[in-house]
């Protein structure tokens, strides 16, 4: 049997079509349009190793377009990926099955990157790409240099964040960077020109990108393309590939009927005879099975070579390497936490979170070389930049600090891919009400257990002038509703610092800061030594017995609820507790015990400059909840806070209420 | 005293100037370097008649860059309409001043929409520009026919929805769309080329629009170029204007110093001075001030013509236009939903309710010439499209559906910006969990009081295969939160017309409508006559006396509870209740003793194929909750909902062990 390129890449589309067939659901046509690119790619230009799929040095492949899932999988299961067994195959789509719908990163190895929602997969891979060039300037080209190779298609292009993508990639000049664009002029709702006729290689272009354009079926142009696009070194490159949607499928090649359901019986069989396939279904002929094999083994020498220098590096550079890409941190960051934590009770400090986030970056970052920047633009104003990570990231040098360009949801979405990557602890900054324009990301970010941290500033009304428009109300809510986000509101200074010493030390989970534009008093300056903010809320303060009133708040409204409950404890006697609550999840994840020892027994009150939806789950109504109802207004901040009645001075007034004094 | 031009952009400067001294923030930069360009085009090109600001065939002026909201007061202001007096201006920034940091629609006329979110105000253009397309074919040019101006800056083109919004309007060819581009080369971080290097009239050329440079302070090559801009009807024009940003200002004028703070007293003296202006702050000398009145007043004799040719144009069709423009519904509306609701309940129909949803579209678009369809590429998965709306909006013929493409974003700002302009109720669909694509689009909205219709189908994990990247979980929950937002999740096909009606009938709030892929019986068939949705929420079904046990649902598992409220009922003699919830925003809305009369006082259950979060205004705890606790999974979505245990033997089971039965 000939193991030439065609029968290579036909192995690709028959597992495409039988596992789309017995899933009874799933997108045939991108595999099989696309397995002539991904077969020159792994045949002759993929740096991979099957029997070391996580290997570091490893080139990364990433499809954005993530529906057509069923050609990773079959190219990891042909060339030898321990668990893509033929059964995994037969298992497409099914509960449990780890050959999801859409790749899901920690599935399976080979998986770089949960891709699907369009578009982020591209951005994730600017990310692998930018902590390619950092750890490759930091370690040098002898224990880091590979290639980052993305598949997509025309939803990756017609979405925002494909723009904000290449235009950051074409910017900061990701030589290594390579993209593999399916032209196959179909989209869901059919022929692709009834919505997008640009010329995308010209946009491509004008962006910074070399660019070729070739038939994605000729697999001597395909090379040649791929050739050309790993010698430009300077510019991240994009290979047009006109394909046929469905290669192969008779009646249903080059229509949008190929797209996203199964082919049917009689085109799955018509399909394989036009293209020469006997086999009997989810069967490789053997010599085909070699063949693929052979080449999952091709990156074997390089891996062995790689192996070798780095056994030959000096040790600590070697154990650095190791730690970072282990995603362990330095004995030093827990010593620079504690120095942190000693200054402020030294000195402490009545500053905006903000700038107490940027005192907390100033004092951890100089023990965590692995930690990089960004800011979408907003760098003065998220305090986001300290000399540690001062450089900024350009072409000609790859610092430790990314300017990101007003591109929120690039920003997130690369973070998440230099999570995926390992090597690099990322942080970056924006306001929080544009947690909306990088949403998904941060969501991609909890379904995929990445330890990204999003550093929200001006996270209430306190904003001020810039007005409703730019002041967050239902944000927090609705970030506290994403499963597995860590959504933090510190009080004060030390509890920042708390805060993203918790956001630093959680590798597998993704952490959010919501930090104020205004200053705040630093309210806890006893110590204990603990870090509580671990346990997502305690008792912050304590008048009397503590039982005859609960005040819950959170971030800059903390200093509110104590200045009330000193109120109330003076003029009536109140026995009143308030509860710091800078973290609801880990406040979920303690035991039962705990909670309710500290939430106490007696009539509650919450206290957030912010919509009051959630907040019943500690209250008893909406009614008991101090915060806003609606939209903010353009004002001053602290104008803005009596306006909408979120004052120590309300707070009281609405606990004698509640307790009928 | 000269009129010239520099002395008339100049008033725009010294305004801006003064105004940000006197808020003590804001983004004086912009307007000191656009004031040219808005001299140029209210001189030359604008149609507008300042006494009549919301005249129907105005052109539109969309600031979208709305940091420089002083540019637009400033314009406003001098060319006299009538509330944005120098009172205003000196209250820039402050509460209950209509003169907000960023432009807020409602607040002033010749605010065409709210920008400050950067982007958004280009896609609202988009959709303005597609409104008169739409109309200008409806209604003829001699009612419809004017153009629409979009300023912006890098900030703009870096989003990503900058370029889903350019590229739309190439593709659609919207030749009276007309962007000037502020090329000030400074972003808040500093110089643009910290993080943005495209040649960005070749990024629109490729994707079809008309480009021209200029010198953004010539006014002979500002003019020239507005001109050509308008000459070319085929494609969208972009003027990419040259500026200096804070021009005039002697040591801040081309730096980031310049734009988002106050110039501070020195320099807003020494700039002044530079550009030769006298006069005291807030004083526009008197030949000056005439001279911008009379350009207030150029677009009064076109309007007066106008005027004439809708008093001449045949009665009923100067009625209807006057109706769709004042956003009044047809009696035949209401006569539709009848038909409809009879039709169901003469033949009860088991379909999904994004199906129900189509079947609501085909009963009523024939009654509303005004509604125009439309989905982000998921025409057949959304079921957006019913014959009434069939044909596609094309560049040489302006349908009513529009092809979006995968632009979720640019779909929701388009549709906001139609809302805007008037005329047409638009309505788009997409799958829920891209909701967070949109998300601030959907929150400008709910800010901006629009009836945009958002239709976002496969709303839980009953979406199946496609796995968690597709399935919302916490997405109702962060939609609820948005405040002013309705959202509807109909539990079968008569829900799902009576929440189309309320979503038609809303046009100062918008709506979005949660509806399944999988289909759902019908659980109405008896008829009061009433639509039930109205209300929020209420007693779809009473077993006994209802009063043992309390289910809340909504969507699909409304039929979950109603099965398990049967089980209960038969098995225990249990009464119970089971009330549908299409809409928590308007059940909070009713009287008190509405909702505890609905309510009841029984232990309550609830049951939601979702996050539980938020939940606990209406019951105890999210222990009472039947819903998920994390993301979804890929599989068949009947095999999911019995994996994550949200089915109504569980259900049942649930009410046992809560009663201790």
């Amino acid at each position: 049997m000939s193991t030439d390129h065609a029968s290579l890449a036909n192995c690709i589309r028959a597992l495409a079509i039988d596992a789309v067939e017995a899933a009874r659901s799933g997108h045939p046509g991108a595999p099989m349009g696309m397995a002539d690119a991904v077969t020159v790619l792994a045949r002759n230009h993929l740096k991979f190793d099957a029997t070391a799929p996580e290997w570091a040095d490893r080139d990364r492949l990433v499809l954005s377009n993530g529906h057509a899932s069923m050609l990773l999988y079959a190219l990891l299961h042909l060339v030898g990926v321990g668990n893509v067994t033929l059964e995994t195959l037969r298992n497409f789509r099914q509960i449990g099955s780890p050959a999801a719908g859409h790749p899901e990163f920690g599935h399976l190895p080979g998986v770089e990157t949960t891709t699907g929602p369009l578009g982020q997969g591209f951005a994730a891979a600017v990310g692998m790409a930018l902590a390619e060039r950092m750890l490759r300037a930091r370690f040098g080209e002898s224990m880091v240099d590979h290639h980052t190779y993305v598949l997509l298609g025309d939803g990756c292009l017609q979405e925002g964040i494909g723009q904000e993508a290449l235009s950051l990639a074409g910017h900061l000049g990701l030589g290594k960077l390579i993209v593999l664009y399916d032209d196959n002029g179909i989209t869901i709702d059919g022929d692709t020109r009834v919505s997008f006729s640009e010329d995308v290689p010209a946009r491509f272009a004008s962006c910074g990108w070399h660019v070729a354009e070739c038939d994605g079926h000729d697999p001597e142009a395909l090379d040649a393309a791929i050739t050309a696009a790993r010698a430009n070194t300077d510019q991240p490159s994009m290979v047009a590939m006109k394909t046929t949607i469905g290669f192969g499928a008779p009646t249903k090649a080059g229509t949008a009927a190929a797209h996203g359901a199964p082919l049917g019986s009689d085109e799955a069989a018509a399909a394989k005879q036009a293209l020469g396939w006997e086999a009997e279904p989810f069967t490789i002929p053997d010599a085909l099975a070699a063949a693929w094999q052979a080449i999952g083994a091709r990156g074997a020498g390089a891996r062995a070579a790689w192996q070798t220098r780095i056994d030959s590096a000096p040790a600590e550079q070697r154990r650095e390497f190791q730690r970072c890409m282990a995603g362990e941190l330095p004995a030093a960051f827990t010593q620079a936490v504690q120095a942190a934590r000693d200054a402020l009770l030294a000195a402490p400090q009545t500053v905006a979170t903000r700038k107490a986030s940027q005192m907390a970056l100033d004092a951890l970052a100089d023990s965590l070389p692995e930690l990089v920047g960004g800011s979408a633009d907003l760098t003065g104003s998220n305090l986001t930049r300290v000399p540690a990570v001062e450089p900024l990231f350009t072409r000609e040098s790859p610092g430790r600090y990314i300017g990101y360009g007003v591109r929120e949801f690039a920003m997130a979405a690369a973070m998440n891919g230099m999570g995926n990557h390992g090597g690099i602890i990322p942080y970056g900054g924006t306001f929080l009400v544009f947690s909306d324009y990088a949403r998904n990301a941060i969501r991609l970010a909890a379904l995929m257990r990445l330890g990204t941290i999003f550093v929200m500033t001006h996270d209430s009304i306190g904003l001020g002038e810039d007005g409703p428009t730019h002041q967050p109300v239902e944000h927090l809510a609705a970030l506290r509703a994403i499963p597995g986000l860590n959504v933090y509101r510190p009080a004060d200074a030390m509890e920042t610092l708390e805060c993203w010493e918790l956001a630093i030390r959680h590798r597998h989970a993704p952490s959010l800061l919501a930090l104020s534009r205004q200053a705040t008093p630093q309210l806890r300056q006893g110590e204990n030594g603990m870090n509580l903010c671990e346990r997502g809320a305690y008792i912050l303060r304590r008048y009397g017995s503590g039982d005859d009133l609960t005040l819950l708040a959170t971030g800059t409204e903390v200093a509110l609820a104590v200045e009330a409950a000193d109120t109330l404890n003076a003029e009536h006697g109140l026995g009143v507790r308030v509860i710091s609550m800078p973290c609801w999840e880990h406040f979920e994840a303690q035991p039962a015990d705990y909670r309710s020892a500290v939430l106490g027994d007696a009539p509650r009150l919450a206290v957030e400059a912010a919509g009051k939806f959630g907040w019943t789950r500690y209250v008893e109504t909406e009614d008991d909840v101090i915060g806003m109802t609606g939209f903010g207004a353009s004002g001053p901040g602290p104008a803005l806070y009596e306006h909408f009645g979120i004052t120590a001075a309300a707070i009281a007034e609405r606990a004698r209420t509640r307790l009928g004094l």
